[in-house]
């Protein structure tokens, strides 16, 4: 029996990555009814990472918690176990994600990650000592101050009064006090889900870079990298450890600062999801792989998903297709040397609208074709 | 090494026939640098038929005649030699053809398929007693009148005067005298290529069904209709032969008629073509073909090319995929029981603009994509 593993990364807009290996299978299993299609829906550490994470099973919880704009927002997360211990799994995006609009209406200056320190503690609550944190899709650039005074750190100003988190306070920020902070973090062990590599503040920092789309006009952007800085420096005194410069402290406005001096450690998304989910396990013997995801273009031999899957198919000699939304030919001679075929969704000329419509239509019958052609194998030679 | 029969139909409004095989066999070589690749341009009687019967070799000639409105045309012929006897390959669109646009400035009940008998003079005197005329793409309407007059028949009105062959003045003929038909006709084969059924006058007929394309306006078709019925009661009398009813009559403005009233057998096109590149000799022992078309629908399994290529390649055990520039998805599940995958040329949401504008290109890529999943075979099971 054939023993086909389907890995694709979610199809940004339109499908889940478990739609779209869903789907991909439904296609599969009208050629070969018999197959046996092993569904491993993967995440980059972004939007649809807890989703993954949770496919092979787990607990998915809830929890309230200080939406970036300050008001309660209820969010998801969940807690698998691995190796007999307790895992969680935290997307940054579901208490501060820049799709939720009670926090995007107000302005970044503002916006705070307080509730991700909130969600880390209701985690240590439940015996959780060791976390994977998806970073991507924040709407904060608090510099990663919030989530320190989520767990439980205080802030003072020049005469001792308290100050907040949020950036349009933090260079005020005389005093960082720790005595507060979360005892249980030192037993714990934070894995930093994110592919961004820059540094928290400066020409490259996360308010210059990742600011403009969050709402940081031109005018605002010297304050606001000012305060961070203001705070970064103070911060690492607290902490004796410095962080500022190192790749991935700008990643979610500055979340991948302060979460690494918590001792949290950066991984590719694409690769703990992939760990966590076996995906090795799964191809093993494997007879075929197709990953996938919405646009696939030279960025995606960078490391994105596809690229991922296809490194571990390759370790484990298992032939792998890309079948994406759409491809950037300019991308196929390189592709060409990690793919065995790289297809688009579409039956000719359409619309994105219509290819997006029904997608998962348009992934089934394209995958039922590739299953056709693949039914045949070209004599030796 | 491999055998791949490359067999596609033109792509209609952008490449050849010829040019698509060979943009396929470029994409395929990128994979397989040895393969060889046989390439078999098909055609379907209509435009591009002519190049195609000339692929494997044979001459290529000119002759000056009578185009569809009155004006010299310059129409090119084949001639091919097929078991020792030379073969000539007619395509009635480089006489009247309706994107010739010196016949086309005249009203359709003007124009007349009299320069198709001279052709077929012209071939007469080059020793040729076999025709393959290719019905597709005509601008007249005249019930085939023209192609008698040009082979040396006459009309006569009530009075005894001459009449043209005009649809025009199709009214007023009374007698159809063939002492002058050129009297070679009697030892040549003539094979008319036309998937069209239609027969020559009536609700079905020339008129009525391909009539508007032409030029026929409402105000006109019934006199026309009415024109040609007269006339082909009077045909049918001189030659001693029934064939307005029968099916093709309606071809080509009602050649189809007049064609088989010359004793011509209707075929379809894509038979004879296949029949004269032997591509049933390619693909014998082949390791896999591929076929194709500008776009691809349910009207496609009524006999069109890539059918019929593939029905020819399933004969000889050979898989077969289809390649096209579009493919409507209705068809997919009929498709899928004949073709070994069926795939678009583009690589995700496209404009027809601008998948035409490069879909050598996008051919090629499309190809070698194939190639690169081929090249791995599913474990058995």
């Amino acid at each position: 029996m054939k023993r086909i593993v389907i890995a694709p990364d979610s199809f940004k807009g339109s499908l889940s990555a478990e739609q779209v290996a869903t789907a991909i299978a439904n296609g599969l299993h009208r050629v070969w009814p018999e197959a046996n299609c092993v569904l491993v829906p993967m995440a980059d550490g972004g939007e649809g990472t807890l989703d993954a994470c949770l496919h092979a099973g787990g607990e998915r919880l809830r929890a309230e918690v200080t939406g970036a704009g300050g008001s309660p927002v209820t969010a998801e997360f969940g807690i698998v176990t691995r190796d007999g211990k307790r895992v969680a799994i935290i997307e940054v995006a579901q208490v501060v994600g820049i799709t939720e609009s009670s926090g995007m209406s107000i302005p970044v200056e503002r916006r705070t990650s307080h509730g991700v320190g909130e969600l880390i503690r209701r985690a240590l609550d439940l015996d959780v000592r060791e976390f994977l944190i998806g970073l991507g899709g924040s709407s904060t650039n608090d510099g990663g101050a919030g989530v320190l005074t989520g767990l439980g750190a205080e802030f003072f100003g020049d005469n001792g009064q308290p100050v907040h988190s949020a950036p349009a306070e933090l260079s005020q920020v005389r005093e960082i006090e720790l005595r507060g902070i979360d005892p249980r973090l030192k037993e714990c062990r934070i894995t930093i889900m994110s592919d961004v590599n820059n540094p928290l503040a400066g020409p490259r920092g996360a308010t210059a870079i990742f600011g403009p789309q969050k709402g940081v006009t031109p005018h605002l952007h010297e304050r606001l990298d000012h305060a961070i800085a203001n705070f970064a420096g103070l911060a690492e005194t607290a902490f004796g450890v410095k962080a500022a410069e190192r790749p991935g402290a700008g990643a979610a406005g500055g979340l991948g600062f302060t979460l690494q001096l918590l001792g949290g450690e950066f991984r590719s998304g694409a690769e703990v999801v992939a760990d966590l989910l076996q995906l090795d396990d799964a191809l093993a013997g494997a007879d075929w792989a197709i990953t996938g995801e919405g646009r696939t273009d030279l960025q995606t031999l960078l490391g994105k998903t596809p690229h991922l899957v296809a490194k571990r198919a390759g370790r484990s000699g298992v032939p792998i297709t890309l079948l994406s939304g759409g491809i950037d030919r300019k991308a196929l001679p390189e592709l060409g040397k990690t793919f065995a075929g790289c297809f688009s969704l579409v039956f000719g000329p359409t619309t994105l609208e219509q290819a997006i419509a029904d997608s998962a239509g348009l992934l089934a019958d394209s995958a039922e074709q590739l299953a056709r052609l693949r039914v045949f194998s070209v004599g030796a030679g």
